[in-house]
């Protein structure tokens, strides 16, 4: 039996939770908007060809913000052609998936649909093949009240009121060699500030996320970043990172740890853009928008540029384990310990596309293993996060060397009166007690633990199996002389949330 | 009494005037086309909605050459947006002003416009937002006679015979982070090259104006204009320079020796253009298109990020005094001494827009106290500028170190037989004798001598007292012995005209 | 009497000749497609107004590619002005060669022009003022298959099936100063690189050249390739070169060795291309488009920008003579001695313009002299080179220093029963005797001797003296004993047919 232990105390607050991190991501890109989100024709398809079996289970989810339209898919996607009739749609070539897009769903439609899932959207424009002119004409159609021939193009086509859209990201991916329009750090930093700047200027609210490094083994990690901040500090409001982890062979200790490598790099961006502000003498300070996240088994991808093209094809729809749902819920408790400098963040993806949402064609919707930990985090991980003082047993891990076999955090909730708190024991054989000293909150006195764990952590749900995989109630724990003694199942992801007696 | 001397010899020439440095400068910015030269249903408006009372006031300045459309405006600006029927122009938001375009004024209203100002078009492209494409259609619809699609739509639009638009800016400010479309001084220099040359192609008897600096305190002054000119030289005839000046706090002596930084600015983008003249074994001589100069109080601008979204509002609309005319005054005396290098010259702006001329909407129009050196200037020096020889008291100024209090230029007409001497006192307390030599000019015999002086410096114009500050006619000097006595009053800027007995 | 010898061993290769060094080029320049290859009118114009006189002499050359349309023409061309009904097509002004493009012919004309011809089409992208987007869609236009708006757009113009063109250019001679959106080796490399990637995600059976030295005087020659293909070597098959020869003054000796430029330009670029694939770790190799190339007497042109702007006007129509034909047979015996990297070859132009065939508006169509060298070498010189060692005597050049006076290559034809021996005889007086070693040939026995030579080495041929530079039949050489000896007349280009008894 492993033994770790940990301090809450208020008086330690790392900062608040912005809601935003629990954001997610649709992307044209397989079967996330075309048979995951809108299917008309569906049984549960609305009269906009909405599926509501698949609303339900996104309002289960609580997110606040969805990223759209991409992704790859923004750098070679003219917007416009999602607008107007939709029988006079332009039938495209998507370059980034080599699917066909039929336009059917444009900015119009994923508004009215994110407005019935209770998201706001985070807006891509496209700097891959496009420029200022284009970004600017964006945020005017959709953010200007009237009176211009772009904002009465938006009430022409039944949106009289601007959609008001918040968070604008400066392309996507824009270090990627893959990316359609990859510019260097320079050059990609130069149109980010010029056209961030005219978007601003079309609508003084909007808040920008400059594209950073695709993931923390980039060849140009680092560098990108500092180059692109150095032309486009003042413009730009977030800095955007995206991290993928997945098992690789039989090192399921390494991929337990991944949510240390999403530290380091979050560490690192941070300190690279605090340099490139005390150089530039700036007064703000950027925040991060960690607009790509997951599990995802790319080994397992063959590339773009070996697919046939075809409308809305099966792409990258892994199917999700026990231990995935683990590492998920790691990752998020990562994001949390960030919360003073990480501002958004998107799970990648919604639907279908490395997702915790599936969809048959015509058929059922379920939930995948990892839609749990998140639809927790989401529901109990708001407030404001501790710095958890942990003592916890170790091991070393090929790819990420010594790394604790306990990692957590706490959130004191709103109400100032409850916690939760978010804990993995990443050790796959033993069980973990963990002491927690709750004394500086005397009045929490009572509580839940709901665990994610399995005697399979291979264990998968599917659409014959929805439930295989769901949260498991653990003995209530109960506070005694302001400690907390729980035990975390061997590979488990855990939510411990302590109340005061009613 | 301050006493000075000046020697006036036709042996000795600057050069020629090119009268084009009486130019000016319209751009769609507040007020300047839209109820300035242009406001359909005024009581003067000519059918084509353009005031008479504003066209009658431009005809007293003789302007020879208009800059149009911009400026800032340019640099976002599409050009077809402002041609075809009128009703199916497209509103835009402006983002150099944040103000709502109508597109009702485009090249066509424009061209109609400057011919009954008896002026010609110094026409801008946008180089922020776009390229080449779009610029050598621009000088394909204005200067093409017929027989393609952009000459046909022209003669479609109303015009039969071309326009030939001669002189052409190649964007507006591209050093200045707040232009939309800012680019590095190696990447203007490279798009100026291939707009230029492709605009060349279309019509070989086009000027064109390549992009200098901001201003002379710009940090990137002087290697911009190397290293744009670097990759522009061949295509280019001009570069431009910018200059505004401003009393700060109660420095009046500094601001009234303005131009002497004018002076300085101009030798030093001389000193740079013949250098890479140099370097590139080049044979052309570049010339200078001073295509912004003006006093402006810049200091009592917010800054366009925060001004509301509006139509055709009131902005930089600054009222000039006596001492802002002495300084307009001034300046012109120093375009003037560089005429062999100076060849363009636009006072911005023309109309409301810190103009000579300003408007009330529905109401009168009246010329501000700058309009009279202007129009003086405008009328009398033009001819061959001859190289003074001047003695002068000086004083030192915070901004400038030790200047003369004397400036002058003596402009020879093209009769070769009358001679007008311009003349600044710049002490703000004491009148000045001033002693002209004029023996190698022996049939001159009298004379005129107008001065803007006034016992109270900060006297302005306004809609009620629209002549409150207007030039005085002096003593009438005389020549005797070949030698000329004049009194300089106090803070006083002077126009001595010498003719010959008729 | 000069003496020879050389050695034919198909032991040694240098490989396997790809038809398309025998492609030609058709821009849209001069008459070369109006009036040219296209004459509505014309007697023998068939229902799509293609001169069948044309044709018949395009077919004589056995053309296997045709590039188009440009050549300098495709850096300010927007495609799509040349699709749709022809009367709705815009007229523009040809930037490259001042000429007015009335958009008769477009991409669909010349599809089928080329189907009549026996070709396949070479295309080109403009990278000269348009980017990604625009070349992503010409390719979508031209190979997708349907369902498309591109596509679909192809087929309502007649073409219901793709025309599959398989090699792309990547622009024209992007490093020379001349080229409209001319750019620095990097700023290409990289739009290059994007372009070529967007358009293989259309079509990934495409081959791609990207624009290399538009001669090897060029200043930029070697770092332009250098930096270029460090950019775009993973995205690209061919790296193009440009060549064009002429006689300065009368040193005739000098331009006789041309082909002496065209190998050392060759194995500059084949050295150039191989250090960067070293250093990038690359393992395809890349091959040689040598896309423009002739004989042009430049100096008697006196530039575009001096061109009045007119409808197919006649331009460049050099008249070509018995030397320079020799030397074009010479230069395509280089471009075999290189058949293991070149790979692609376009003489340029095909009618009209430095073209084997002239047209008169209205009238006949004639063979330049040069017509004949390229015509007999395209028909017999297809198989496999072989790698001819030969021992001549030299001389020195004023140009090239010493060069040998014999040039010859031998081409084993697929049936491996016969061989090809094309050989020129540099020396301008003496003829030069030619001892053929066929020992490990043993079947050969007969032959065919076809020489260009003439008593006035400056004959030429014109409208009413079509044939008077022609092909002669010399004596017909025997093999004997494993040996053949031949008489190369002086100034002369020789093909030398070898078969074995039927």
């Amino acid at each position: 039996m492993l033994s770790a232990s940990l301090i809450v105390d208020p008086a330690f607050r790392v900062g608040a939770v912005d809601p935003r991190i629990y954001g997610s991501f649709v992307e044209h890109l397989g079967r996330c908007v075309y048979t995951g989100i809108y299917e008309p024709g569906h049984p549960t398809a609305d009269a906009d060809g909405f599926r509501q079996d698949v609303l339900e289970l996104v309002r289960g989810l609580d997110v606040p913000i969805v990223r759209y339209p991409g992704g790859n898919f923004v750098s070679a996607y003219n917007w416009e052609d999602g607008v107007g009739p939709a029988a006079d749609r332009p039938t495209r070539i998507d370059l980034a998936w080599r699917s066909i897009e039929t336009n059917q769903v444009g900015v119009d439609e994923f508004q009215r649909w994110a407005g019935r899932a209770g998201a706001e959207t985070m807006m891509a424009v496209n700097l891959g093949t496009r420029g200022i002119d284009e970004a600017r004409a964006f945020v005017e159609y959709c953010n200007h009240p009237s009176g211009t021939a772009w904002s009465d193009r938006r009430r022409a086509n039944g949106a009289s009121d601007p959609y008001g859209i918040k968070v604008w990201c400066l392309g996507n991916e824009m270090d990627g060699p893959w990316q359609i329009g990859h510019k260097t750090a320079f050059d990609y930093g130069r149109l980010a500030a010029e056209a961030g700047k005219a978007m601003r200027l079309v609508d003084p609210d909007i808040e920008l996320v400059v594209s950073g490094s695709s993931h923390s083994r980039m060849p140009t990690f680092g560098t990108w970043e500092r180059v692109t901040l150095t032309e486009a500090y003042d413009v730009v409001d977030h800095i955007s990172m995206h991290g993928y982890y997945q098992q690789h062979g039989d090192d399921r200790d390494s991929f337990l740890a991944s949510a240390v490598d999403t530290d380091r790099f979050i560490d690192a961006v941070v300190a690279t853009a605090d340099h490139v502000r005390a150089v530039g003498r700036h007064s703000k300070r950027l925040t991060i928008a960690f607009d790509e996240w997951n599990v995802w088994y790319q080994s397992r991808f063959a590339g773009q540029e070996n697919l046939p093209i075809a409308e809305a094809p099966a792409l990258i729809e892994d199917v999700y384990s026990v231990t995935d749902a683990v590492v998920v819920g790691n990752l998020l408790i990562s994001l949390l310990r960030h919360a003073d400098r990480v501002k958004i963040g998107c799970q990648a993806q919604l639907v279908n596309v490395i997702a915790p949402i599936m969809t048959a064609k015509g058929g059922p919707a379920w939930r995948q293993s990892i839609y749990h930990p998140y639809a927790l985090t989401s529901r109990h991980g708001r407030g404001t996060v501790l710095r958890p003082e942990a003592k916890s047993p170790s091991h070393e891990t090929a790819a990420h060397g010594e790394v604790p076999l306990l990692d957590a955090v706490a959130v004191l909730q709103d109400d100032d009166r409850s916690v939760a708190l978010f804990a993995v024991n990443r050790d796959q054989h033993e069980p973990m007690t963990l002491d927690v000293d709750v004394r500086s909150l005397p009045h929490l006195v009572t509580g839940e633990h709901l665990a994610i764990a399995d005697d399979d952590p291979d264990a998968v749900n599917d659409r014959d199996h929805p439930d295989r995989v769901a949260p498991r109630r653990l003995a209530a724990p109960k506070v005694d002389g302001g400690r907390l003694q729980l035990v975390l199942p061997p590979l488990s992801w855990n939510l411990i949330r302590l109340t005061t007696r009613d």
